[in-house]
C-alpha cells in the first residue's frame, strides 16, 4: 500500500449484505487500498463474508462507527457517491473520471472518505450533509443503480488507473480541515442560530441540514478553520453572557 | 444501446456461479452493453440469478453456446481477459486502459468478443488459443484475481469512460458571489466581532483585513452569500437586542 492509498478510506454505510461487504473488500485489496470503515451495517456477521477471496485480514481490521460523523472525522475531503442524477442535489455532482482526479490530488496529503450508502435507498440527505461533494459512475439513464460492490470496484478502479502522464503536480495547496473542524464550526453557528431564535423548531433537522451543507462548501483550510472557530467561540459567549 | 456497444458481445466460459453471470449482466445493463454470450455454464439455472437486478431480459436473452470457437464465431476481435502476468504467455498482453482503445476502434466497424473464463481457473490455454489478444485489469501484484462480477464491471466502465470528461467544464457551476456580496458579509461579521469583543482596537486594522481575507477565502455563491447574510443579520439582531 503506498503511502496515498494508505489515506483512502472506504466507508460503507448500512450496508445489508454482508456478500457486498465482502465483494468491496476483495475489490479493495485487488486495488491496493486497505482502510474499510463501516457504519451500522445491518449484518454484524459482515466479517466472515463469504466473498471476500485474499481480503479476510482487511475485513478484520474493519473499523465499526455509529454515525457517518465519527466515520470520516479525521478526513480532510468526504466524498459520497450516488446514482440519482435529477434528484435536487444540494451538491456539486462530479463524474467518478474527473472526481478521482480531485481525490488524487487530495490523497498526496490529505485522508480522504469515499462513502458508500446502503444498497436500495443510497446515502440519506442526512449521510449527504457530511459530503464536501459527490461523485456518480457514467451508467446509462435507463439503469442507473449499480451494485453495491461493483461500484466500489468502479471507483477503485478509476483511482489507480494510469491514463496519460498528466500535468506536473501543482504546488502544494494548503492543508485542508479535517472534517471533524468543519463539524464543530457547524456546530457553533447552529448553537448561535437556535440561540438567536433563527432556527424554528419546526424546520430543524432541514435547516441543520443546509447549514451543515453551506459550511461544508466553505472548502476550508484548516488554518481558517481555526480562525472561524475562533470568531463563533466569541459569538456565542456574547449572546449567552447577554441572556443571563 | 448505440450500434458501436451493440457490435460488442460479453462471453462468459464455465461461469459456476450464478451469481457472478447475474451480476455481470447487471453490469452489462448498467453501462449500455446488453449481448451477453455463455458458453457452458455449471449452472442451468443461471437465468433466475438474483443479483441480476434490472437486468432480467438480458439474462432472457442471453445466447448459450457449447463452446468458445462457436461462441466467438462472428466476431472480428476476440480479447480474452487474465490476471495471469508470468505465466508463459503466447499472446500479446495489453494493460485495460489501453486495450480498450483498440477495443472501440473495432467496435465501429466490427464485432468484438470480450471473454472472461471460469472463476477458478481463468480461461484455459484452449480458451486462449481463439483469442487475438489478452487484457488485464492493474490489480496489485499481492492480489490479483478479481471477482467476476467485478472484473466484468470494470472492463465496461474503461470502455464507456469519457475521458474528455475530465475536465472541469462540464460541472455545472453556481453563479458566484459579487464583491459587494461579498463585502456585505465581511462588514456583518467585523460588526458582530466588534459588538462581541472580539476586536482589540490596538488591532483593529490588522484583524479587519484579516476577515476580509477569510471572508473571501470562502469562495461563495451567490446562493450562499445570501444565506451568510441572513445569517449574520439574526446573530447581529440578538447582539443587539440582548445589549439595549
Amino acid at each position: 500500500m503506498s503511502a496515498a492509498s494508505g489515506r483512502l478510506c472506504v466507508v460503507l454505510v448500512g450496508a445489508s449484505n454482508p456478500l457486498n461487504i465482502g465483494a468491496a473488500a476483495r475489490a479493495m485489496s485487488n486495488f491496493g487500498f486497505l482502510r474499510l470503515r463501516v457504519v451500522s451495517p445491518y449484518d454484524v456477521a459482515f466479517r466472515e463474508a463469504k466473498s471476500a477471496v485474499g481480503a479476510a485480514s482487511l475485513l478484520t481490521n474493519a473499523e465499526e462507527f455509529k454515525g457517518v460523523a465519527e466515520a470520516v472525522a479525521d478526513c480532510t475531503l468526504v466524498v459520497g457517491t450516488t446514482a440519482v442524477r435529477h434528484r435536487e442535489l444540494q451538491h456539486p455532482l462530479r463524474r467518478l473520471e474527473y472526481g478521482a482526479r480531485l481525490i488524487r490530488k487530495e490523497l498526496a496529503t490529505g485522508r480522504v472518505a469515499l462513502v458508500f450508502g446502503p444498497e436500495k435507498t443510497g446515502l440519506s440527505n442526512d449521510d449527504l450533509s457530511y459530503c464536501h461533494w459527490l461523485m456518480n459512475i457514467p451508467t446509462r439513464e435507463q439503469h442507473i443503480s449499480m451494485n453495491l460492490g461493483q461500484a466500489v470496484a468502479v471507483c477503485l478502479y478509476e483511482l489507480v488507473r494510469n491514463g496519460k502522464k498528466t500535468a506536473a503536480a501543482k504546488e502544494r495547496k494548503e492543508k485542508r480541515a479535517s472534517a471533524g473542524e468543519v463539524e464543530r464550526i457547524s456546530d457553533g453557528l447552529l448553537e448561535a442560530l437556535h440561540l438567536s431564535g433563527y432556527v424554528k423548531p419546526i424546520a430543524v433537522t432541514s435547516t441543520e441540514e443546509r447549514v451543515r451543507r453551506m459550511v461544508r462548501r466553505m472548502n476550508l483550510s484548516s488554518r481558517d478553520a481555526e480562525l472561524w472557530l475562533g470568531t463563533f467561540r466569541q459569538i456565542l459567549w456574547k449572546i449567552k453572557a447577554a441572556r443571563d
